[in-house]
This record gives structure tokens, C-alpha cells and sequence, in this order.
């Protein structure tokens, strides 16, 4: 991981240069039991847990965070969005709520840690400051998400931006989200009630496993997010001549597949040629007819960028644009593009939370690198409402959405200490 | 067209000099009414014509066809198959049959001159020796083949290749093929029956519109058609890692698509790369999973080569293996191939009846060219069984299987003509 930008473990929290010894610190056994008891929500025959959101197994499991909350001291309800929402009072009722959370519902075939991890963690740090007696000058609040998976419903939600059109989406379960948010206890007819006023809150804090092998392949404990890319995609049709295959010559084609492979290969070196972190993909392709013997007319395709900048976004699209524009010009096929709505707009962090991460890392002996988030998570939706960070701790190889997914206990407990610490790092420097 | 090698009319037959200007000719008018007619049967309100086999459109059709063979002098008769045959004695009893015809039914959305020009002109060539009293020492017979565009079926009945497996294959018209032979007049009971044995007809030809563009660019009248070609099919899988699109940098992929990309290229620049008429062509590909956001792990894609040596179908598929097995250690991925039985080996056509059209054809001071069939025909059925010749004449644009398709009167009565001297030649060369 030489090319990586590896900080060595020089920097000292400035504030708190003493007391840092006498933090408070997660138990990591208590943590790691919450998980294989959640896991036990959805665990089918074969070992592996199914709980999609809005299954019977996502009710139970979010019952069985919900009394984690309580006994956490926390004062738990269920918004109209189905978020479970715990609220632990601050010294300084004019200051605002630090929030900090993540979800507990899976995808199909998921493991059981994307979102737990960080739904627990948010827990166990708030039932260490309730067992610690630690009282915090602003009021907090845990948040479990709804339906994360399926679209960043409950975030969504709270950001203001889910749409009618997406209550309608039906998902794996049979049911439309509509629906879900009521068999989870939340009410559609309140949905857009929940939505938070930009600035409400202090910050919002996530800690989530990485979804990608940075810091297991080089042995670091704590990935610093800078920001969570953002996501364009489109739909791309290229069009050329269907024709017999048996019948017309090599030199006479017009193949829209041969174009349309010149242009995948396109997509992969304009994306290796730029430096940076983003990535391009091409995921879903098909031919028109798709006979084996017939030379494809029409291909369809659907190409995505990510990166933390719109503008890297859109020069990579242009630059791949260009390239197309001459495979076609050489191939008698056009192309032509089609935008489709993703997951929005890149999410950077703050800053100031950045920097409150490295040194709450450093002040816990823990390596860490800066890194960005090339999913998507409720920190993006949250990030129009106040300030984020997010936390990332090694998984297994980088799996996800995977019952392979694997993060050990001890680096769960890192994680959640950085949280903490920077939860209380936040809560005497911030506002 | 200058690549493709254009032969001066030099040559004059050689057996009948003086003979030529007193042959009979074909009645140009009367072919070309017959050809309008029989579109007539399945015409729709749009103009074009849908007369898929064991269609309502067929049998009509079939009727129309079966009495212009009755007018025409033959014995016509359905066989179990539901060919329809029209036979004619021959002065010498003991000569075996000169066959000749092609089919009438459509692909869906098809024309109507894909086979129609080929069976009718045969139906002229043989009313024209009807009218002219023309005897021949070969007994002659005029079939016109049952579901030609279905899996050449009434050819494959007579060659013996016909499976049971395939008169369970239903077409668009909903009909099983075994339905369909009985709704046209056959007999599935004794379709076996109908099989001939090899060496029972003297020879074989057939009249078919070319479906390239070679007679058409070149301003040709006629083609001699060398052979029609073997085609191999194979289901190629290509196998890398599937991971998240957001999360895995573009340097650790193992794109299932990417290689696929790069074999679907080297598929074009090995066929472009070799000397020879040959095609190769991927008409058919899927990514798995299919998500915009996921890596594909797995590409399942189509194979086709045709040439008319399958030696060299072989050779150009162990070179794209080659280029396939460099492809998959550049990029982690691997691939396999599964063979598919496509519809067989390379027919040639008999060179002496090669000869005898291009004589024919010069006698009628008509340019000619040799070519190669690039789609199949029931005459690669039929050679299972004697000398094959074929005659292509041009197809406007080089396009069929579509309702565009068009043939010109003069082409269709230039092709029937040399048709009709090749016999009437072959009846006198042949034993």
C-alpha cells in the first residue's frame, strides 16, 4: 500500500493533552456480543442472516436495537420515517444535537456489518457515556436509519429530499416502501413532517466498515473519510446496422457490439489515464436482436462515474464522449447518452471533524489513513443538513453485501473509541 | 468490387455451339406475375407480406404454388414431410431424377424473394419445357421445401438428419413442427419415410437470391455459388470477480466486461487479420450480475464462424483462443467455450455443375462471378445426397429477411434462364 499516504502516528489531540489516559473507553466484548445478537435476527438454516428491510426479521431486529437504546439511557421513538431516533438530554439546552448513527437492515445475501458495526458502536458509545455518568454540553442523538439499503430511506427523509415516487418502489420483501414504513412502526401520512431544517443539527457522525480492501491490505486501524463520492449514471445506446452474419462481409459491418466493446475499453483507459480516485464503470450491457447469428444493431449499455468532485465527474464523461465520437466516427455507429438518476452529489466531510478524527486516532495508538467513501451512505443525505464525518474501520478483504462481510471485535472497539472520543472532541470544541 | 475476382464472358459451351440462340427461354412477364401473386397470400394491411411456415397464409400459398406446378405439367404430390413435389418422366427410365427448387415460407417479417424466386422460377423453367415440348432423358423434380426458414425441415426429412427433437420446436405461429406437417398436408407417422437415399437423384439445384451485396454493388447478373458455408457456434464464458463498483479501484479489477470487450475485438481483427471469405461475428452477450454499480463477474457471449472449410473454421477459432488466453492473463479473468451444434458442416457444390452454370450464364452473354453461400439453403441439406449446384441472383442492397427485399424481373427471368440451360446441359452431360 506504498502509494497510499500512510500518517504516522505523530499527532496529539491539542485540547486535551492529559486527560486523554482517562477517557472513557467502549467495551469490546459487550460490543461484539451485540452483534452476534442481532445476527441471530434473520439467521437462516445455512448460518447466514436475511434481514432486508421491512421483513419480519428487520422488525425484530430493530426491536432488539431499540431495547439496546433504552438500556443505553437513551429516550427512544420511532419517526414517521421509521427512523429509530435515542435522544440523551445535554448540559446546554440552546445547543444543538450531535447525531451520530447508521443502520441495521441488510441487502439480499448481506452480512453483518455494513451498518451494524456503526449502529452498535453509536449505541455502545452512548451506553458507555450513560455507565461512565459522562454528561455532554450538547444533546445527543442516536440514530438508526430506515431501509438504508433501499434507497437511504429514513435519511432521505430527514434531509427532505425522498419522493413520493420512491414510496412506490417495491423491494425484495413484496413490499412498496410505503408500506414498509408502516409495518416499521412510522407513518406515511407524517412522512414529510420529519424532514430537519438545514443547520438543526451540531454534526452527524457515522462509523461504517470500509467497503473497500484500503485498510485491510495495509494492516491500518481507522480510515478518515473525506468524503463520499458522488455517483452519475447513463444510459448509453450505440447504434449501428443489423445484418446477416453469415452473409455480409467483415469490411462491410456497421457492429454496434465490436463499437460498443472499442467503447468499454474506452471507459477503462480514460479512467486509468486520470489521476485521482475515481472510478468508471460499465456494468449491464446487451445486444439487439442477440441472435449468434445476427451482427447486433443496437447496443445498450450503462456506464457510472464516481468522485468526490462534480466537475472530475463531468471532465471524465466528456473525455469519454470524445473517445466515443471517434469510435463512431470510424465504426459508422453513433452513440448517443442518456442520464439517469443516481445517487446524487459527492459529500465531503468537514474538515474540522477530519482533523478531530486523525488526532482522536493518534491519541488512541491507532494507525490511520484519509481515504473517501466510494458508496453511498446516510452521511451523504445527512450532509445537507449539518457537518459530517465518518469513520471507517477494516473489512475482511473489502467484502461487503456479502456474508463474508468480516470486521474483528477488536477493530469494531477502535472504531467506536474514535467515535466517542470524537464525539467528545466535538462536543467541547464545536458551537 | 474490385477485390472479388470478375470473369469475362469468354466462355461458350462447349457440348452445344450452335445450339445456344434456339434453346427456349423463360417467360420473364409471367414469372414476375406469378412472384406478385403468390405475395398476395398473407399480404397485410401495411402491404407487406407474413407467410411463416404452417401459417393460414402457407397453406394458401402452398395451394397457389401447387396448382402453377399442376398447370405446369408436373405430377405434383405432398410427401410426408409436406415437401411438395412435382415430378416429371424422363425419356430414359433408367436415369435417376435431376431435382431442382427451393421454398416458399418466410422468416417473420420477412420478403418475398427469399426462396419464392428460387421455387418459381423453377415452377417457369419446368412450364417453359412444358410448353415447348421439351423432353428430357432425366426423369425431373421440382420441390419446393416444407419450413425452409424454420430449421430447412423438408430437406432435412429427405437428407435423413431431420430429430425428433425437432418436430417439438414451436415457431411464431404457435405450431409445434410436428403440428405444422400436418396442417400442411403431410404425415409425421411416415415422415421418416421420406428419406432418400444417397446417390438417388442425379443432381441438385437450387435458385436462391443472394442475401450479400456482391451481385448488386458489382452491377453482376449472376453468382455460382462454390458452396454454402459450415457454421460453429459456441457459448463463450468469461469469468472475473464481481465487486462493488464504488469501492474497488480501477487497478484492482478483474472486469469480467473488459475482457469480453477485448475478446469481442480480437474476434474482428483475427477475421479481419485472415485471408479468406470467412465471417466471425459475437451476436449475443450478457454481464452477470447486470447492476450500473457492480463490477461484472461473469460475461456470457456468442461465437459464430463460417467459412466454407472447416479446417479453417477450426484454425481461426484456436487462433481467437489464443488472443482469448492473453486477454485473461492480462486481466485476472479466464474464459471456456461450449460447442453448439449450428446448422453443420460446409457443403461445396459439384465443380462440373459449377462449370456448367458459368457456361450457361456466358451463353446467355450474362456477367457472373463465383461466390460463396454465407447462409444456409436446402441445398446443403440435399448434398447429403447428390451434386449440388446453386445459382444466386441479386438481392437489392444485398438485403433479405426483411419485407425491403427486392429482386429485379430481369434478374429473376437472367437466373431462371441459366437455370434452365444448366439442366437442360446437365441432362446432357450428366449420367
Amino acid at each position: 500500500m506504498t502509494k497510499y499516504l500512510f500518517q504516522t502516528l505523530s499527532f496529539v489531540f491539542i485540547s486535551m493533552p492529559l486527560l486523554a489516559q482517562n477517557l472513557p473507553r467502549v467495551q469490546q466484548e459487550r460490543l461484539e456480543k451485540t452483534l452476534f445478537e442481532l445476527a441471530a435476527f434473520g439467521k437462516m438454516e445455512n448460518g447466514e442472516t436475511n434481514r432486508v428491510a421491512f421483513s419480519d426479521a428487520d422488525i425484530a431486529g430493530r426491536r432488539y436495537v431499540m431495547g439496546l437504546m433504552a438500556e443505553a439511557g437513551l429516550d427512544v421513538h420511532i419517526d414517521a420515517a421509521a427512523n429509530i431516533i435515542g435522544r440523551r438530554d445535554g448540559l446546554d439546552p440552546s445547543k444543538k444535537p450531535l447525531a451520530f448513527g447508521s443502520h441495521i437492515d441488510m441487502v439480499p445475501h448481506g452480512g453483518n456489518y455494513d451498518g451494524i458495526v456503526g449502529s452498535l458502536a453509536a449505541i455502545e458509545v452512548a451506553r458507555t457515556l450513560n455507565d461512565q455518568e459522562v454528561a455532554t454540553q450538547h444533546p445527543l442523538e442516536v440514530i438508526i436509519f430506515s431501509n438504508e439499503e433501499g434507497g437511504v430511506m429514513g435519511s432521505r427523509a430527514l434531509a427532505g429530499t425522498l419522493t413520493p415516487e420512491a414510496l412506490e418502489v417495491t423491494n425484495s420483501t413484496g413490499f412498496r416502501m410505503g408500506q414498509g414504513i408502516q409495518r416499521l412502526g412510522g407513518d406515511t401520512t407524517k412522512i414529510y413532517q420529519v424532514k430537519r431544517e438545514p443547520g438543526s443539527l451540531a454534526a452527524f457522525l457515522e462509523l461504517h466498515i470500509e467497503q473497500g480492501a484500503l485498510l485491510d491490505r495495509g494492516g491500518i486501524d481507522i480510515g478518515v473519510v473525506e468524503g463520499i463520492v458522488g455517483i452519475k449514471w447513463w444510459d448509453v445506446q450505440v447504434s449501428g446496422t443489423a445484418n446477416h452474419a453469415g452473409t455480409t462481409p467483415m469490411d462491410l459491418r456497421q457492429d454496434a457490439l465490436l463499437a460498443a466493446s472499442r467503447f468499454v475499453i474506452a471507459v477503462n483507459e480514460v479512467a486509468l489515464a486520470t489521476q485521482g480516485r475515481h472510478v468508471a464503470t460499465v456494468g449491464r450491457i446487451s445486444a439487439q436482436p442477440g441472435a449468434p447469428n445476427v451482427i447486433p444493431g443496437e447496443v445498450l449499455l450503462s456506464l457510472e462515474i464516481r468522485d468526490l468532485s462534480s466537475e472530475k465527474i463531468q471532465g471524465l464523461f466528456t473525455e469519454i464522449q470524445a473517445r466515443a465520437s471517434k469510435i463512431a466516427a470510424e465504426s459508422g455507429t453513433s452513440f448517443t447518452y442518456r442520464p439517469i438518476d443516481a445517487t446524487g452529489a459527492p459529500a465531503l466531510t468537514d474538515p474540522k471533524i477530519r482533523q478531530a478524527i486523525s488526532e482522536m486516532a493518534a491519541s488512541l495508538n491507532l494507525s490511520y489513513i484519509s481515504l473517501q467513501s466510494g458508496a453511498g451512505h446516510d452521511a451523504q443525505e445527512m450532509a445537507a443538513l449539518s457537518p459530517v464525518g465518518m469513520i471507517f474501520v477494516p473489512s475482511k478483504a473489502g467484502i461487503s453485501h456479502s456474508p463474508k462481510e468480516f470486521t474483528s471485535a477488536e477493530d469494531m472497539a477502535n472504531g467506536a473509541n474514535v467515535l466517542l472520543r470524537t464525539l467528545l472532541a466535538l462536543d467541547r470544541q464545536w458551537p
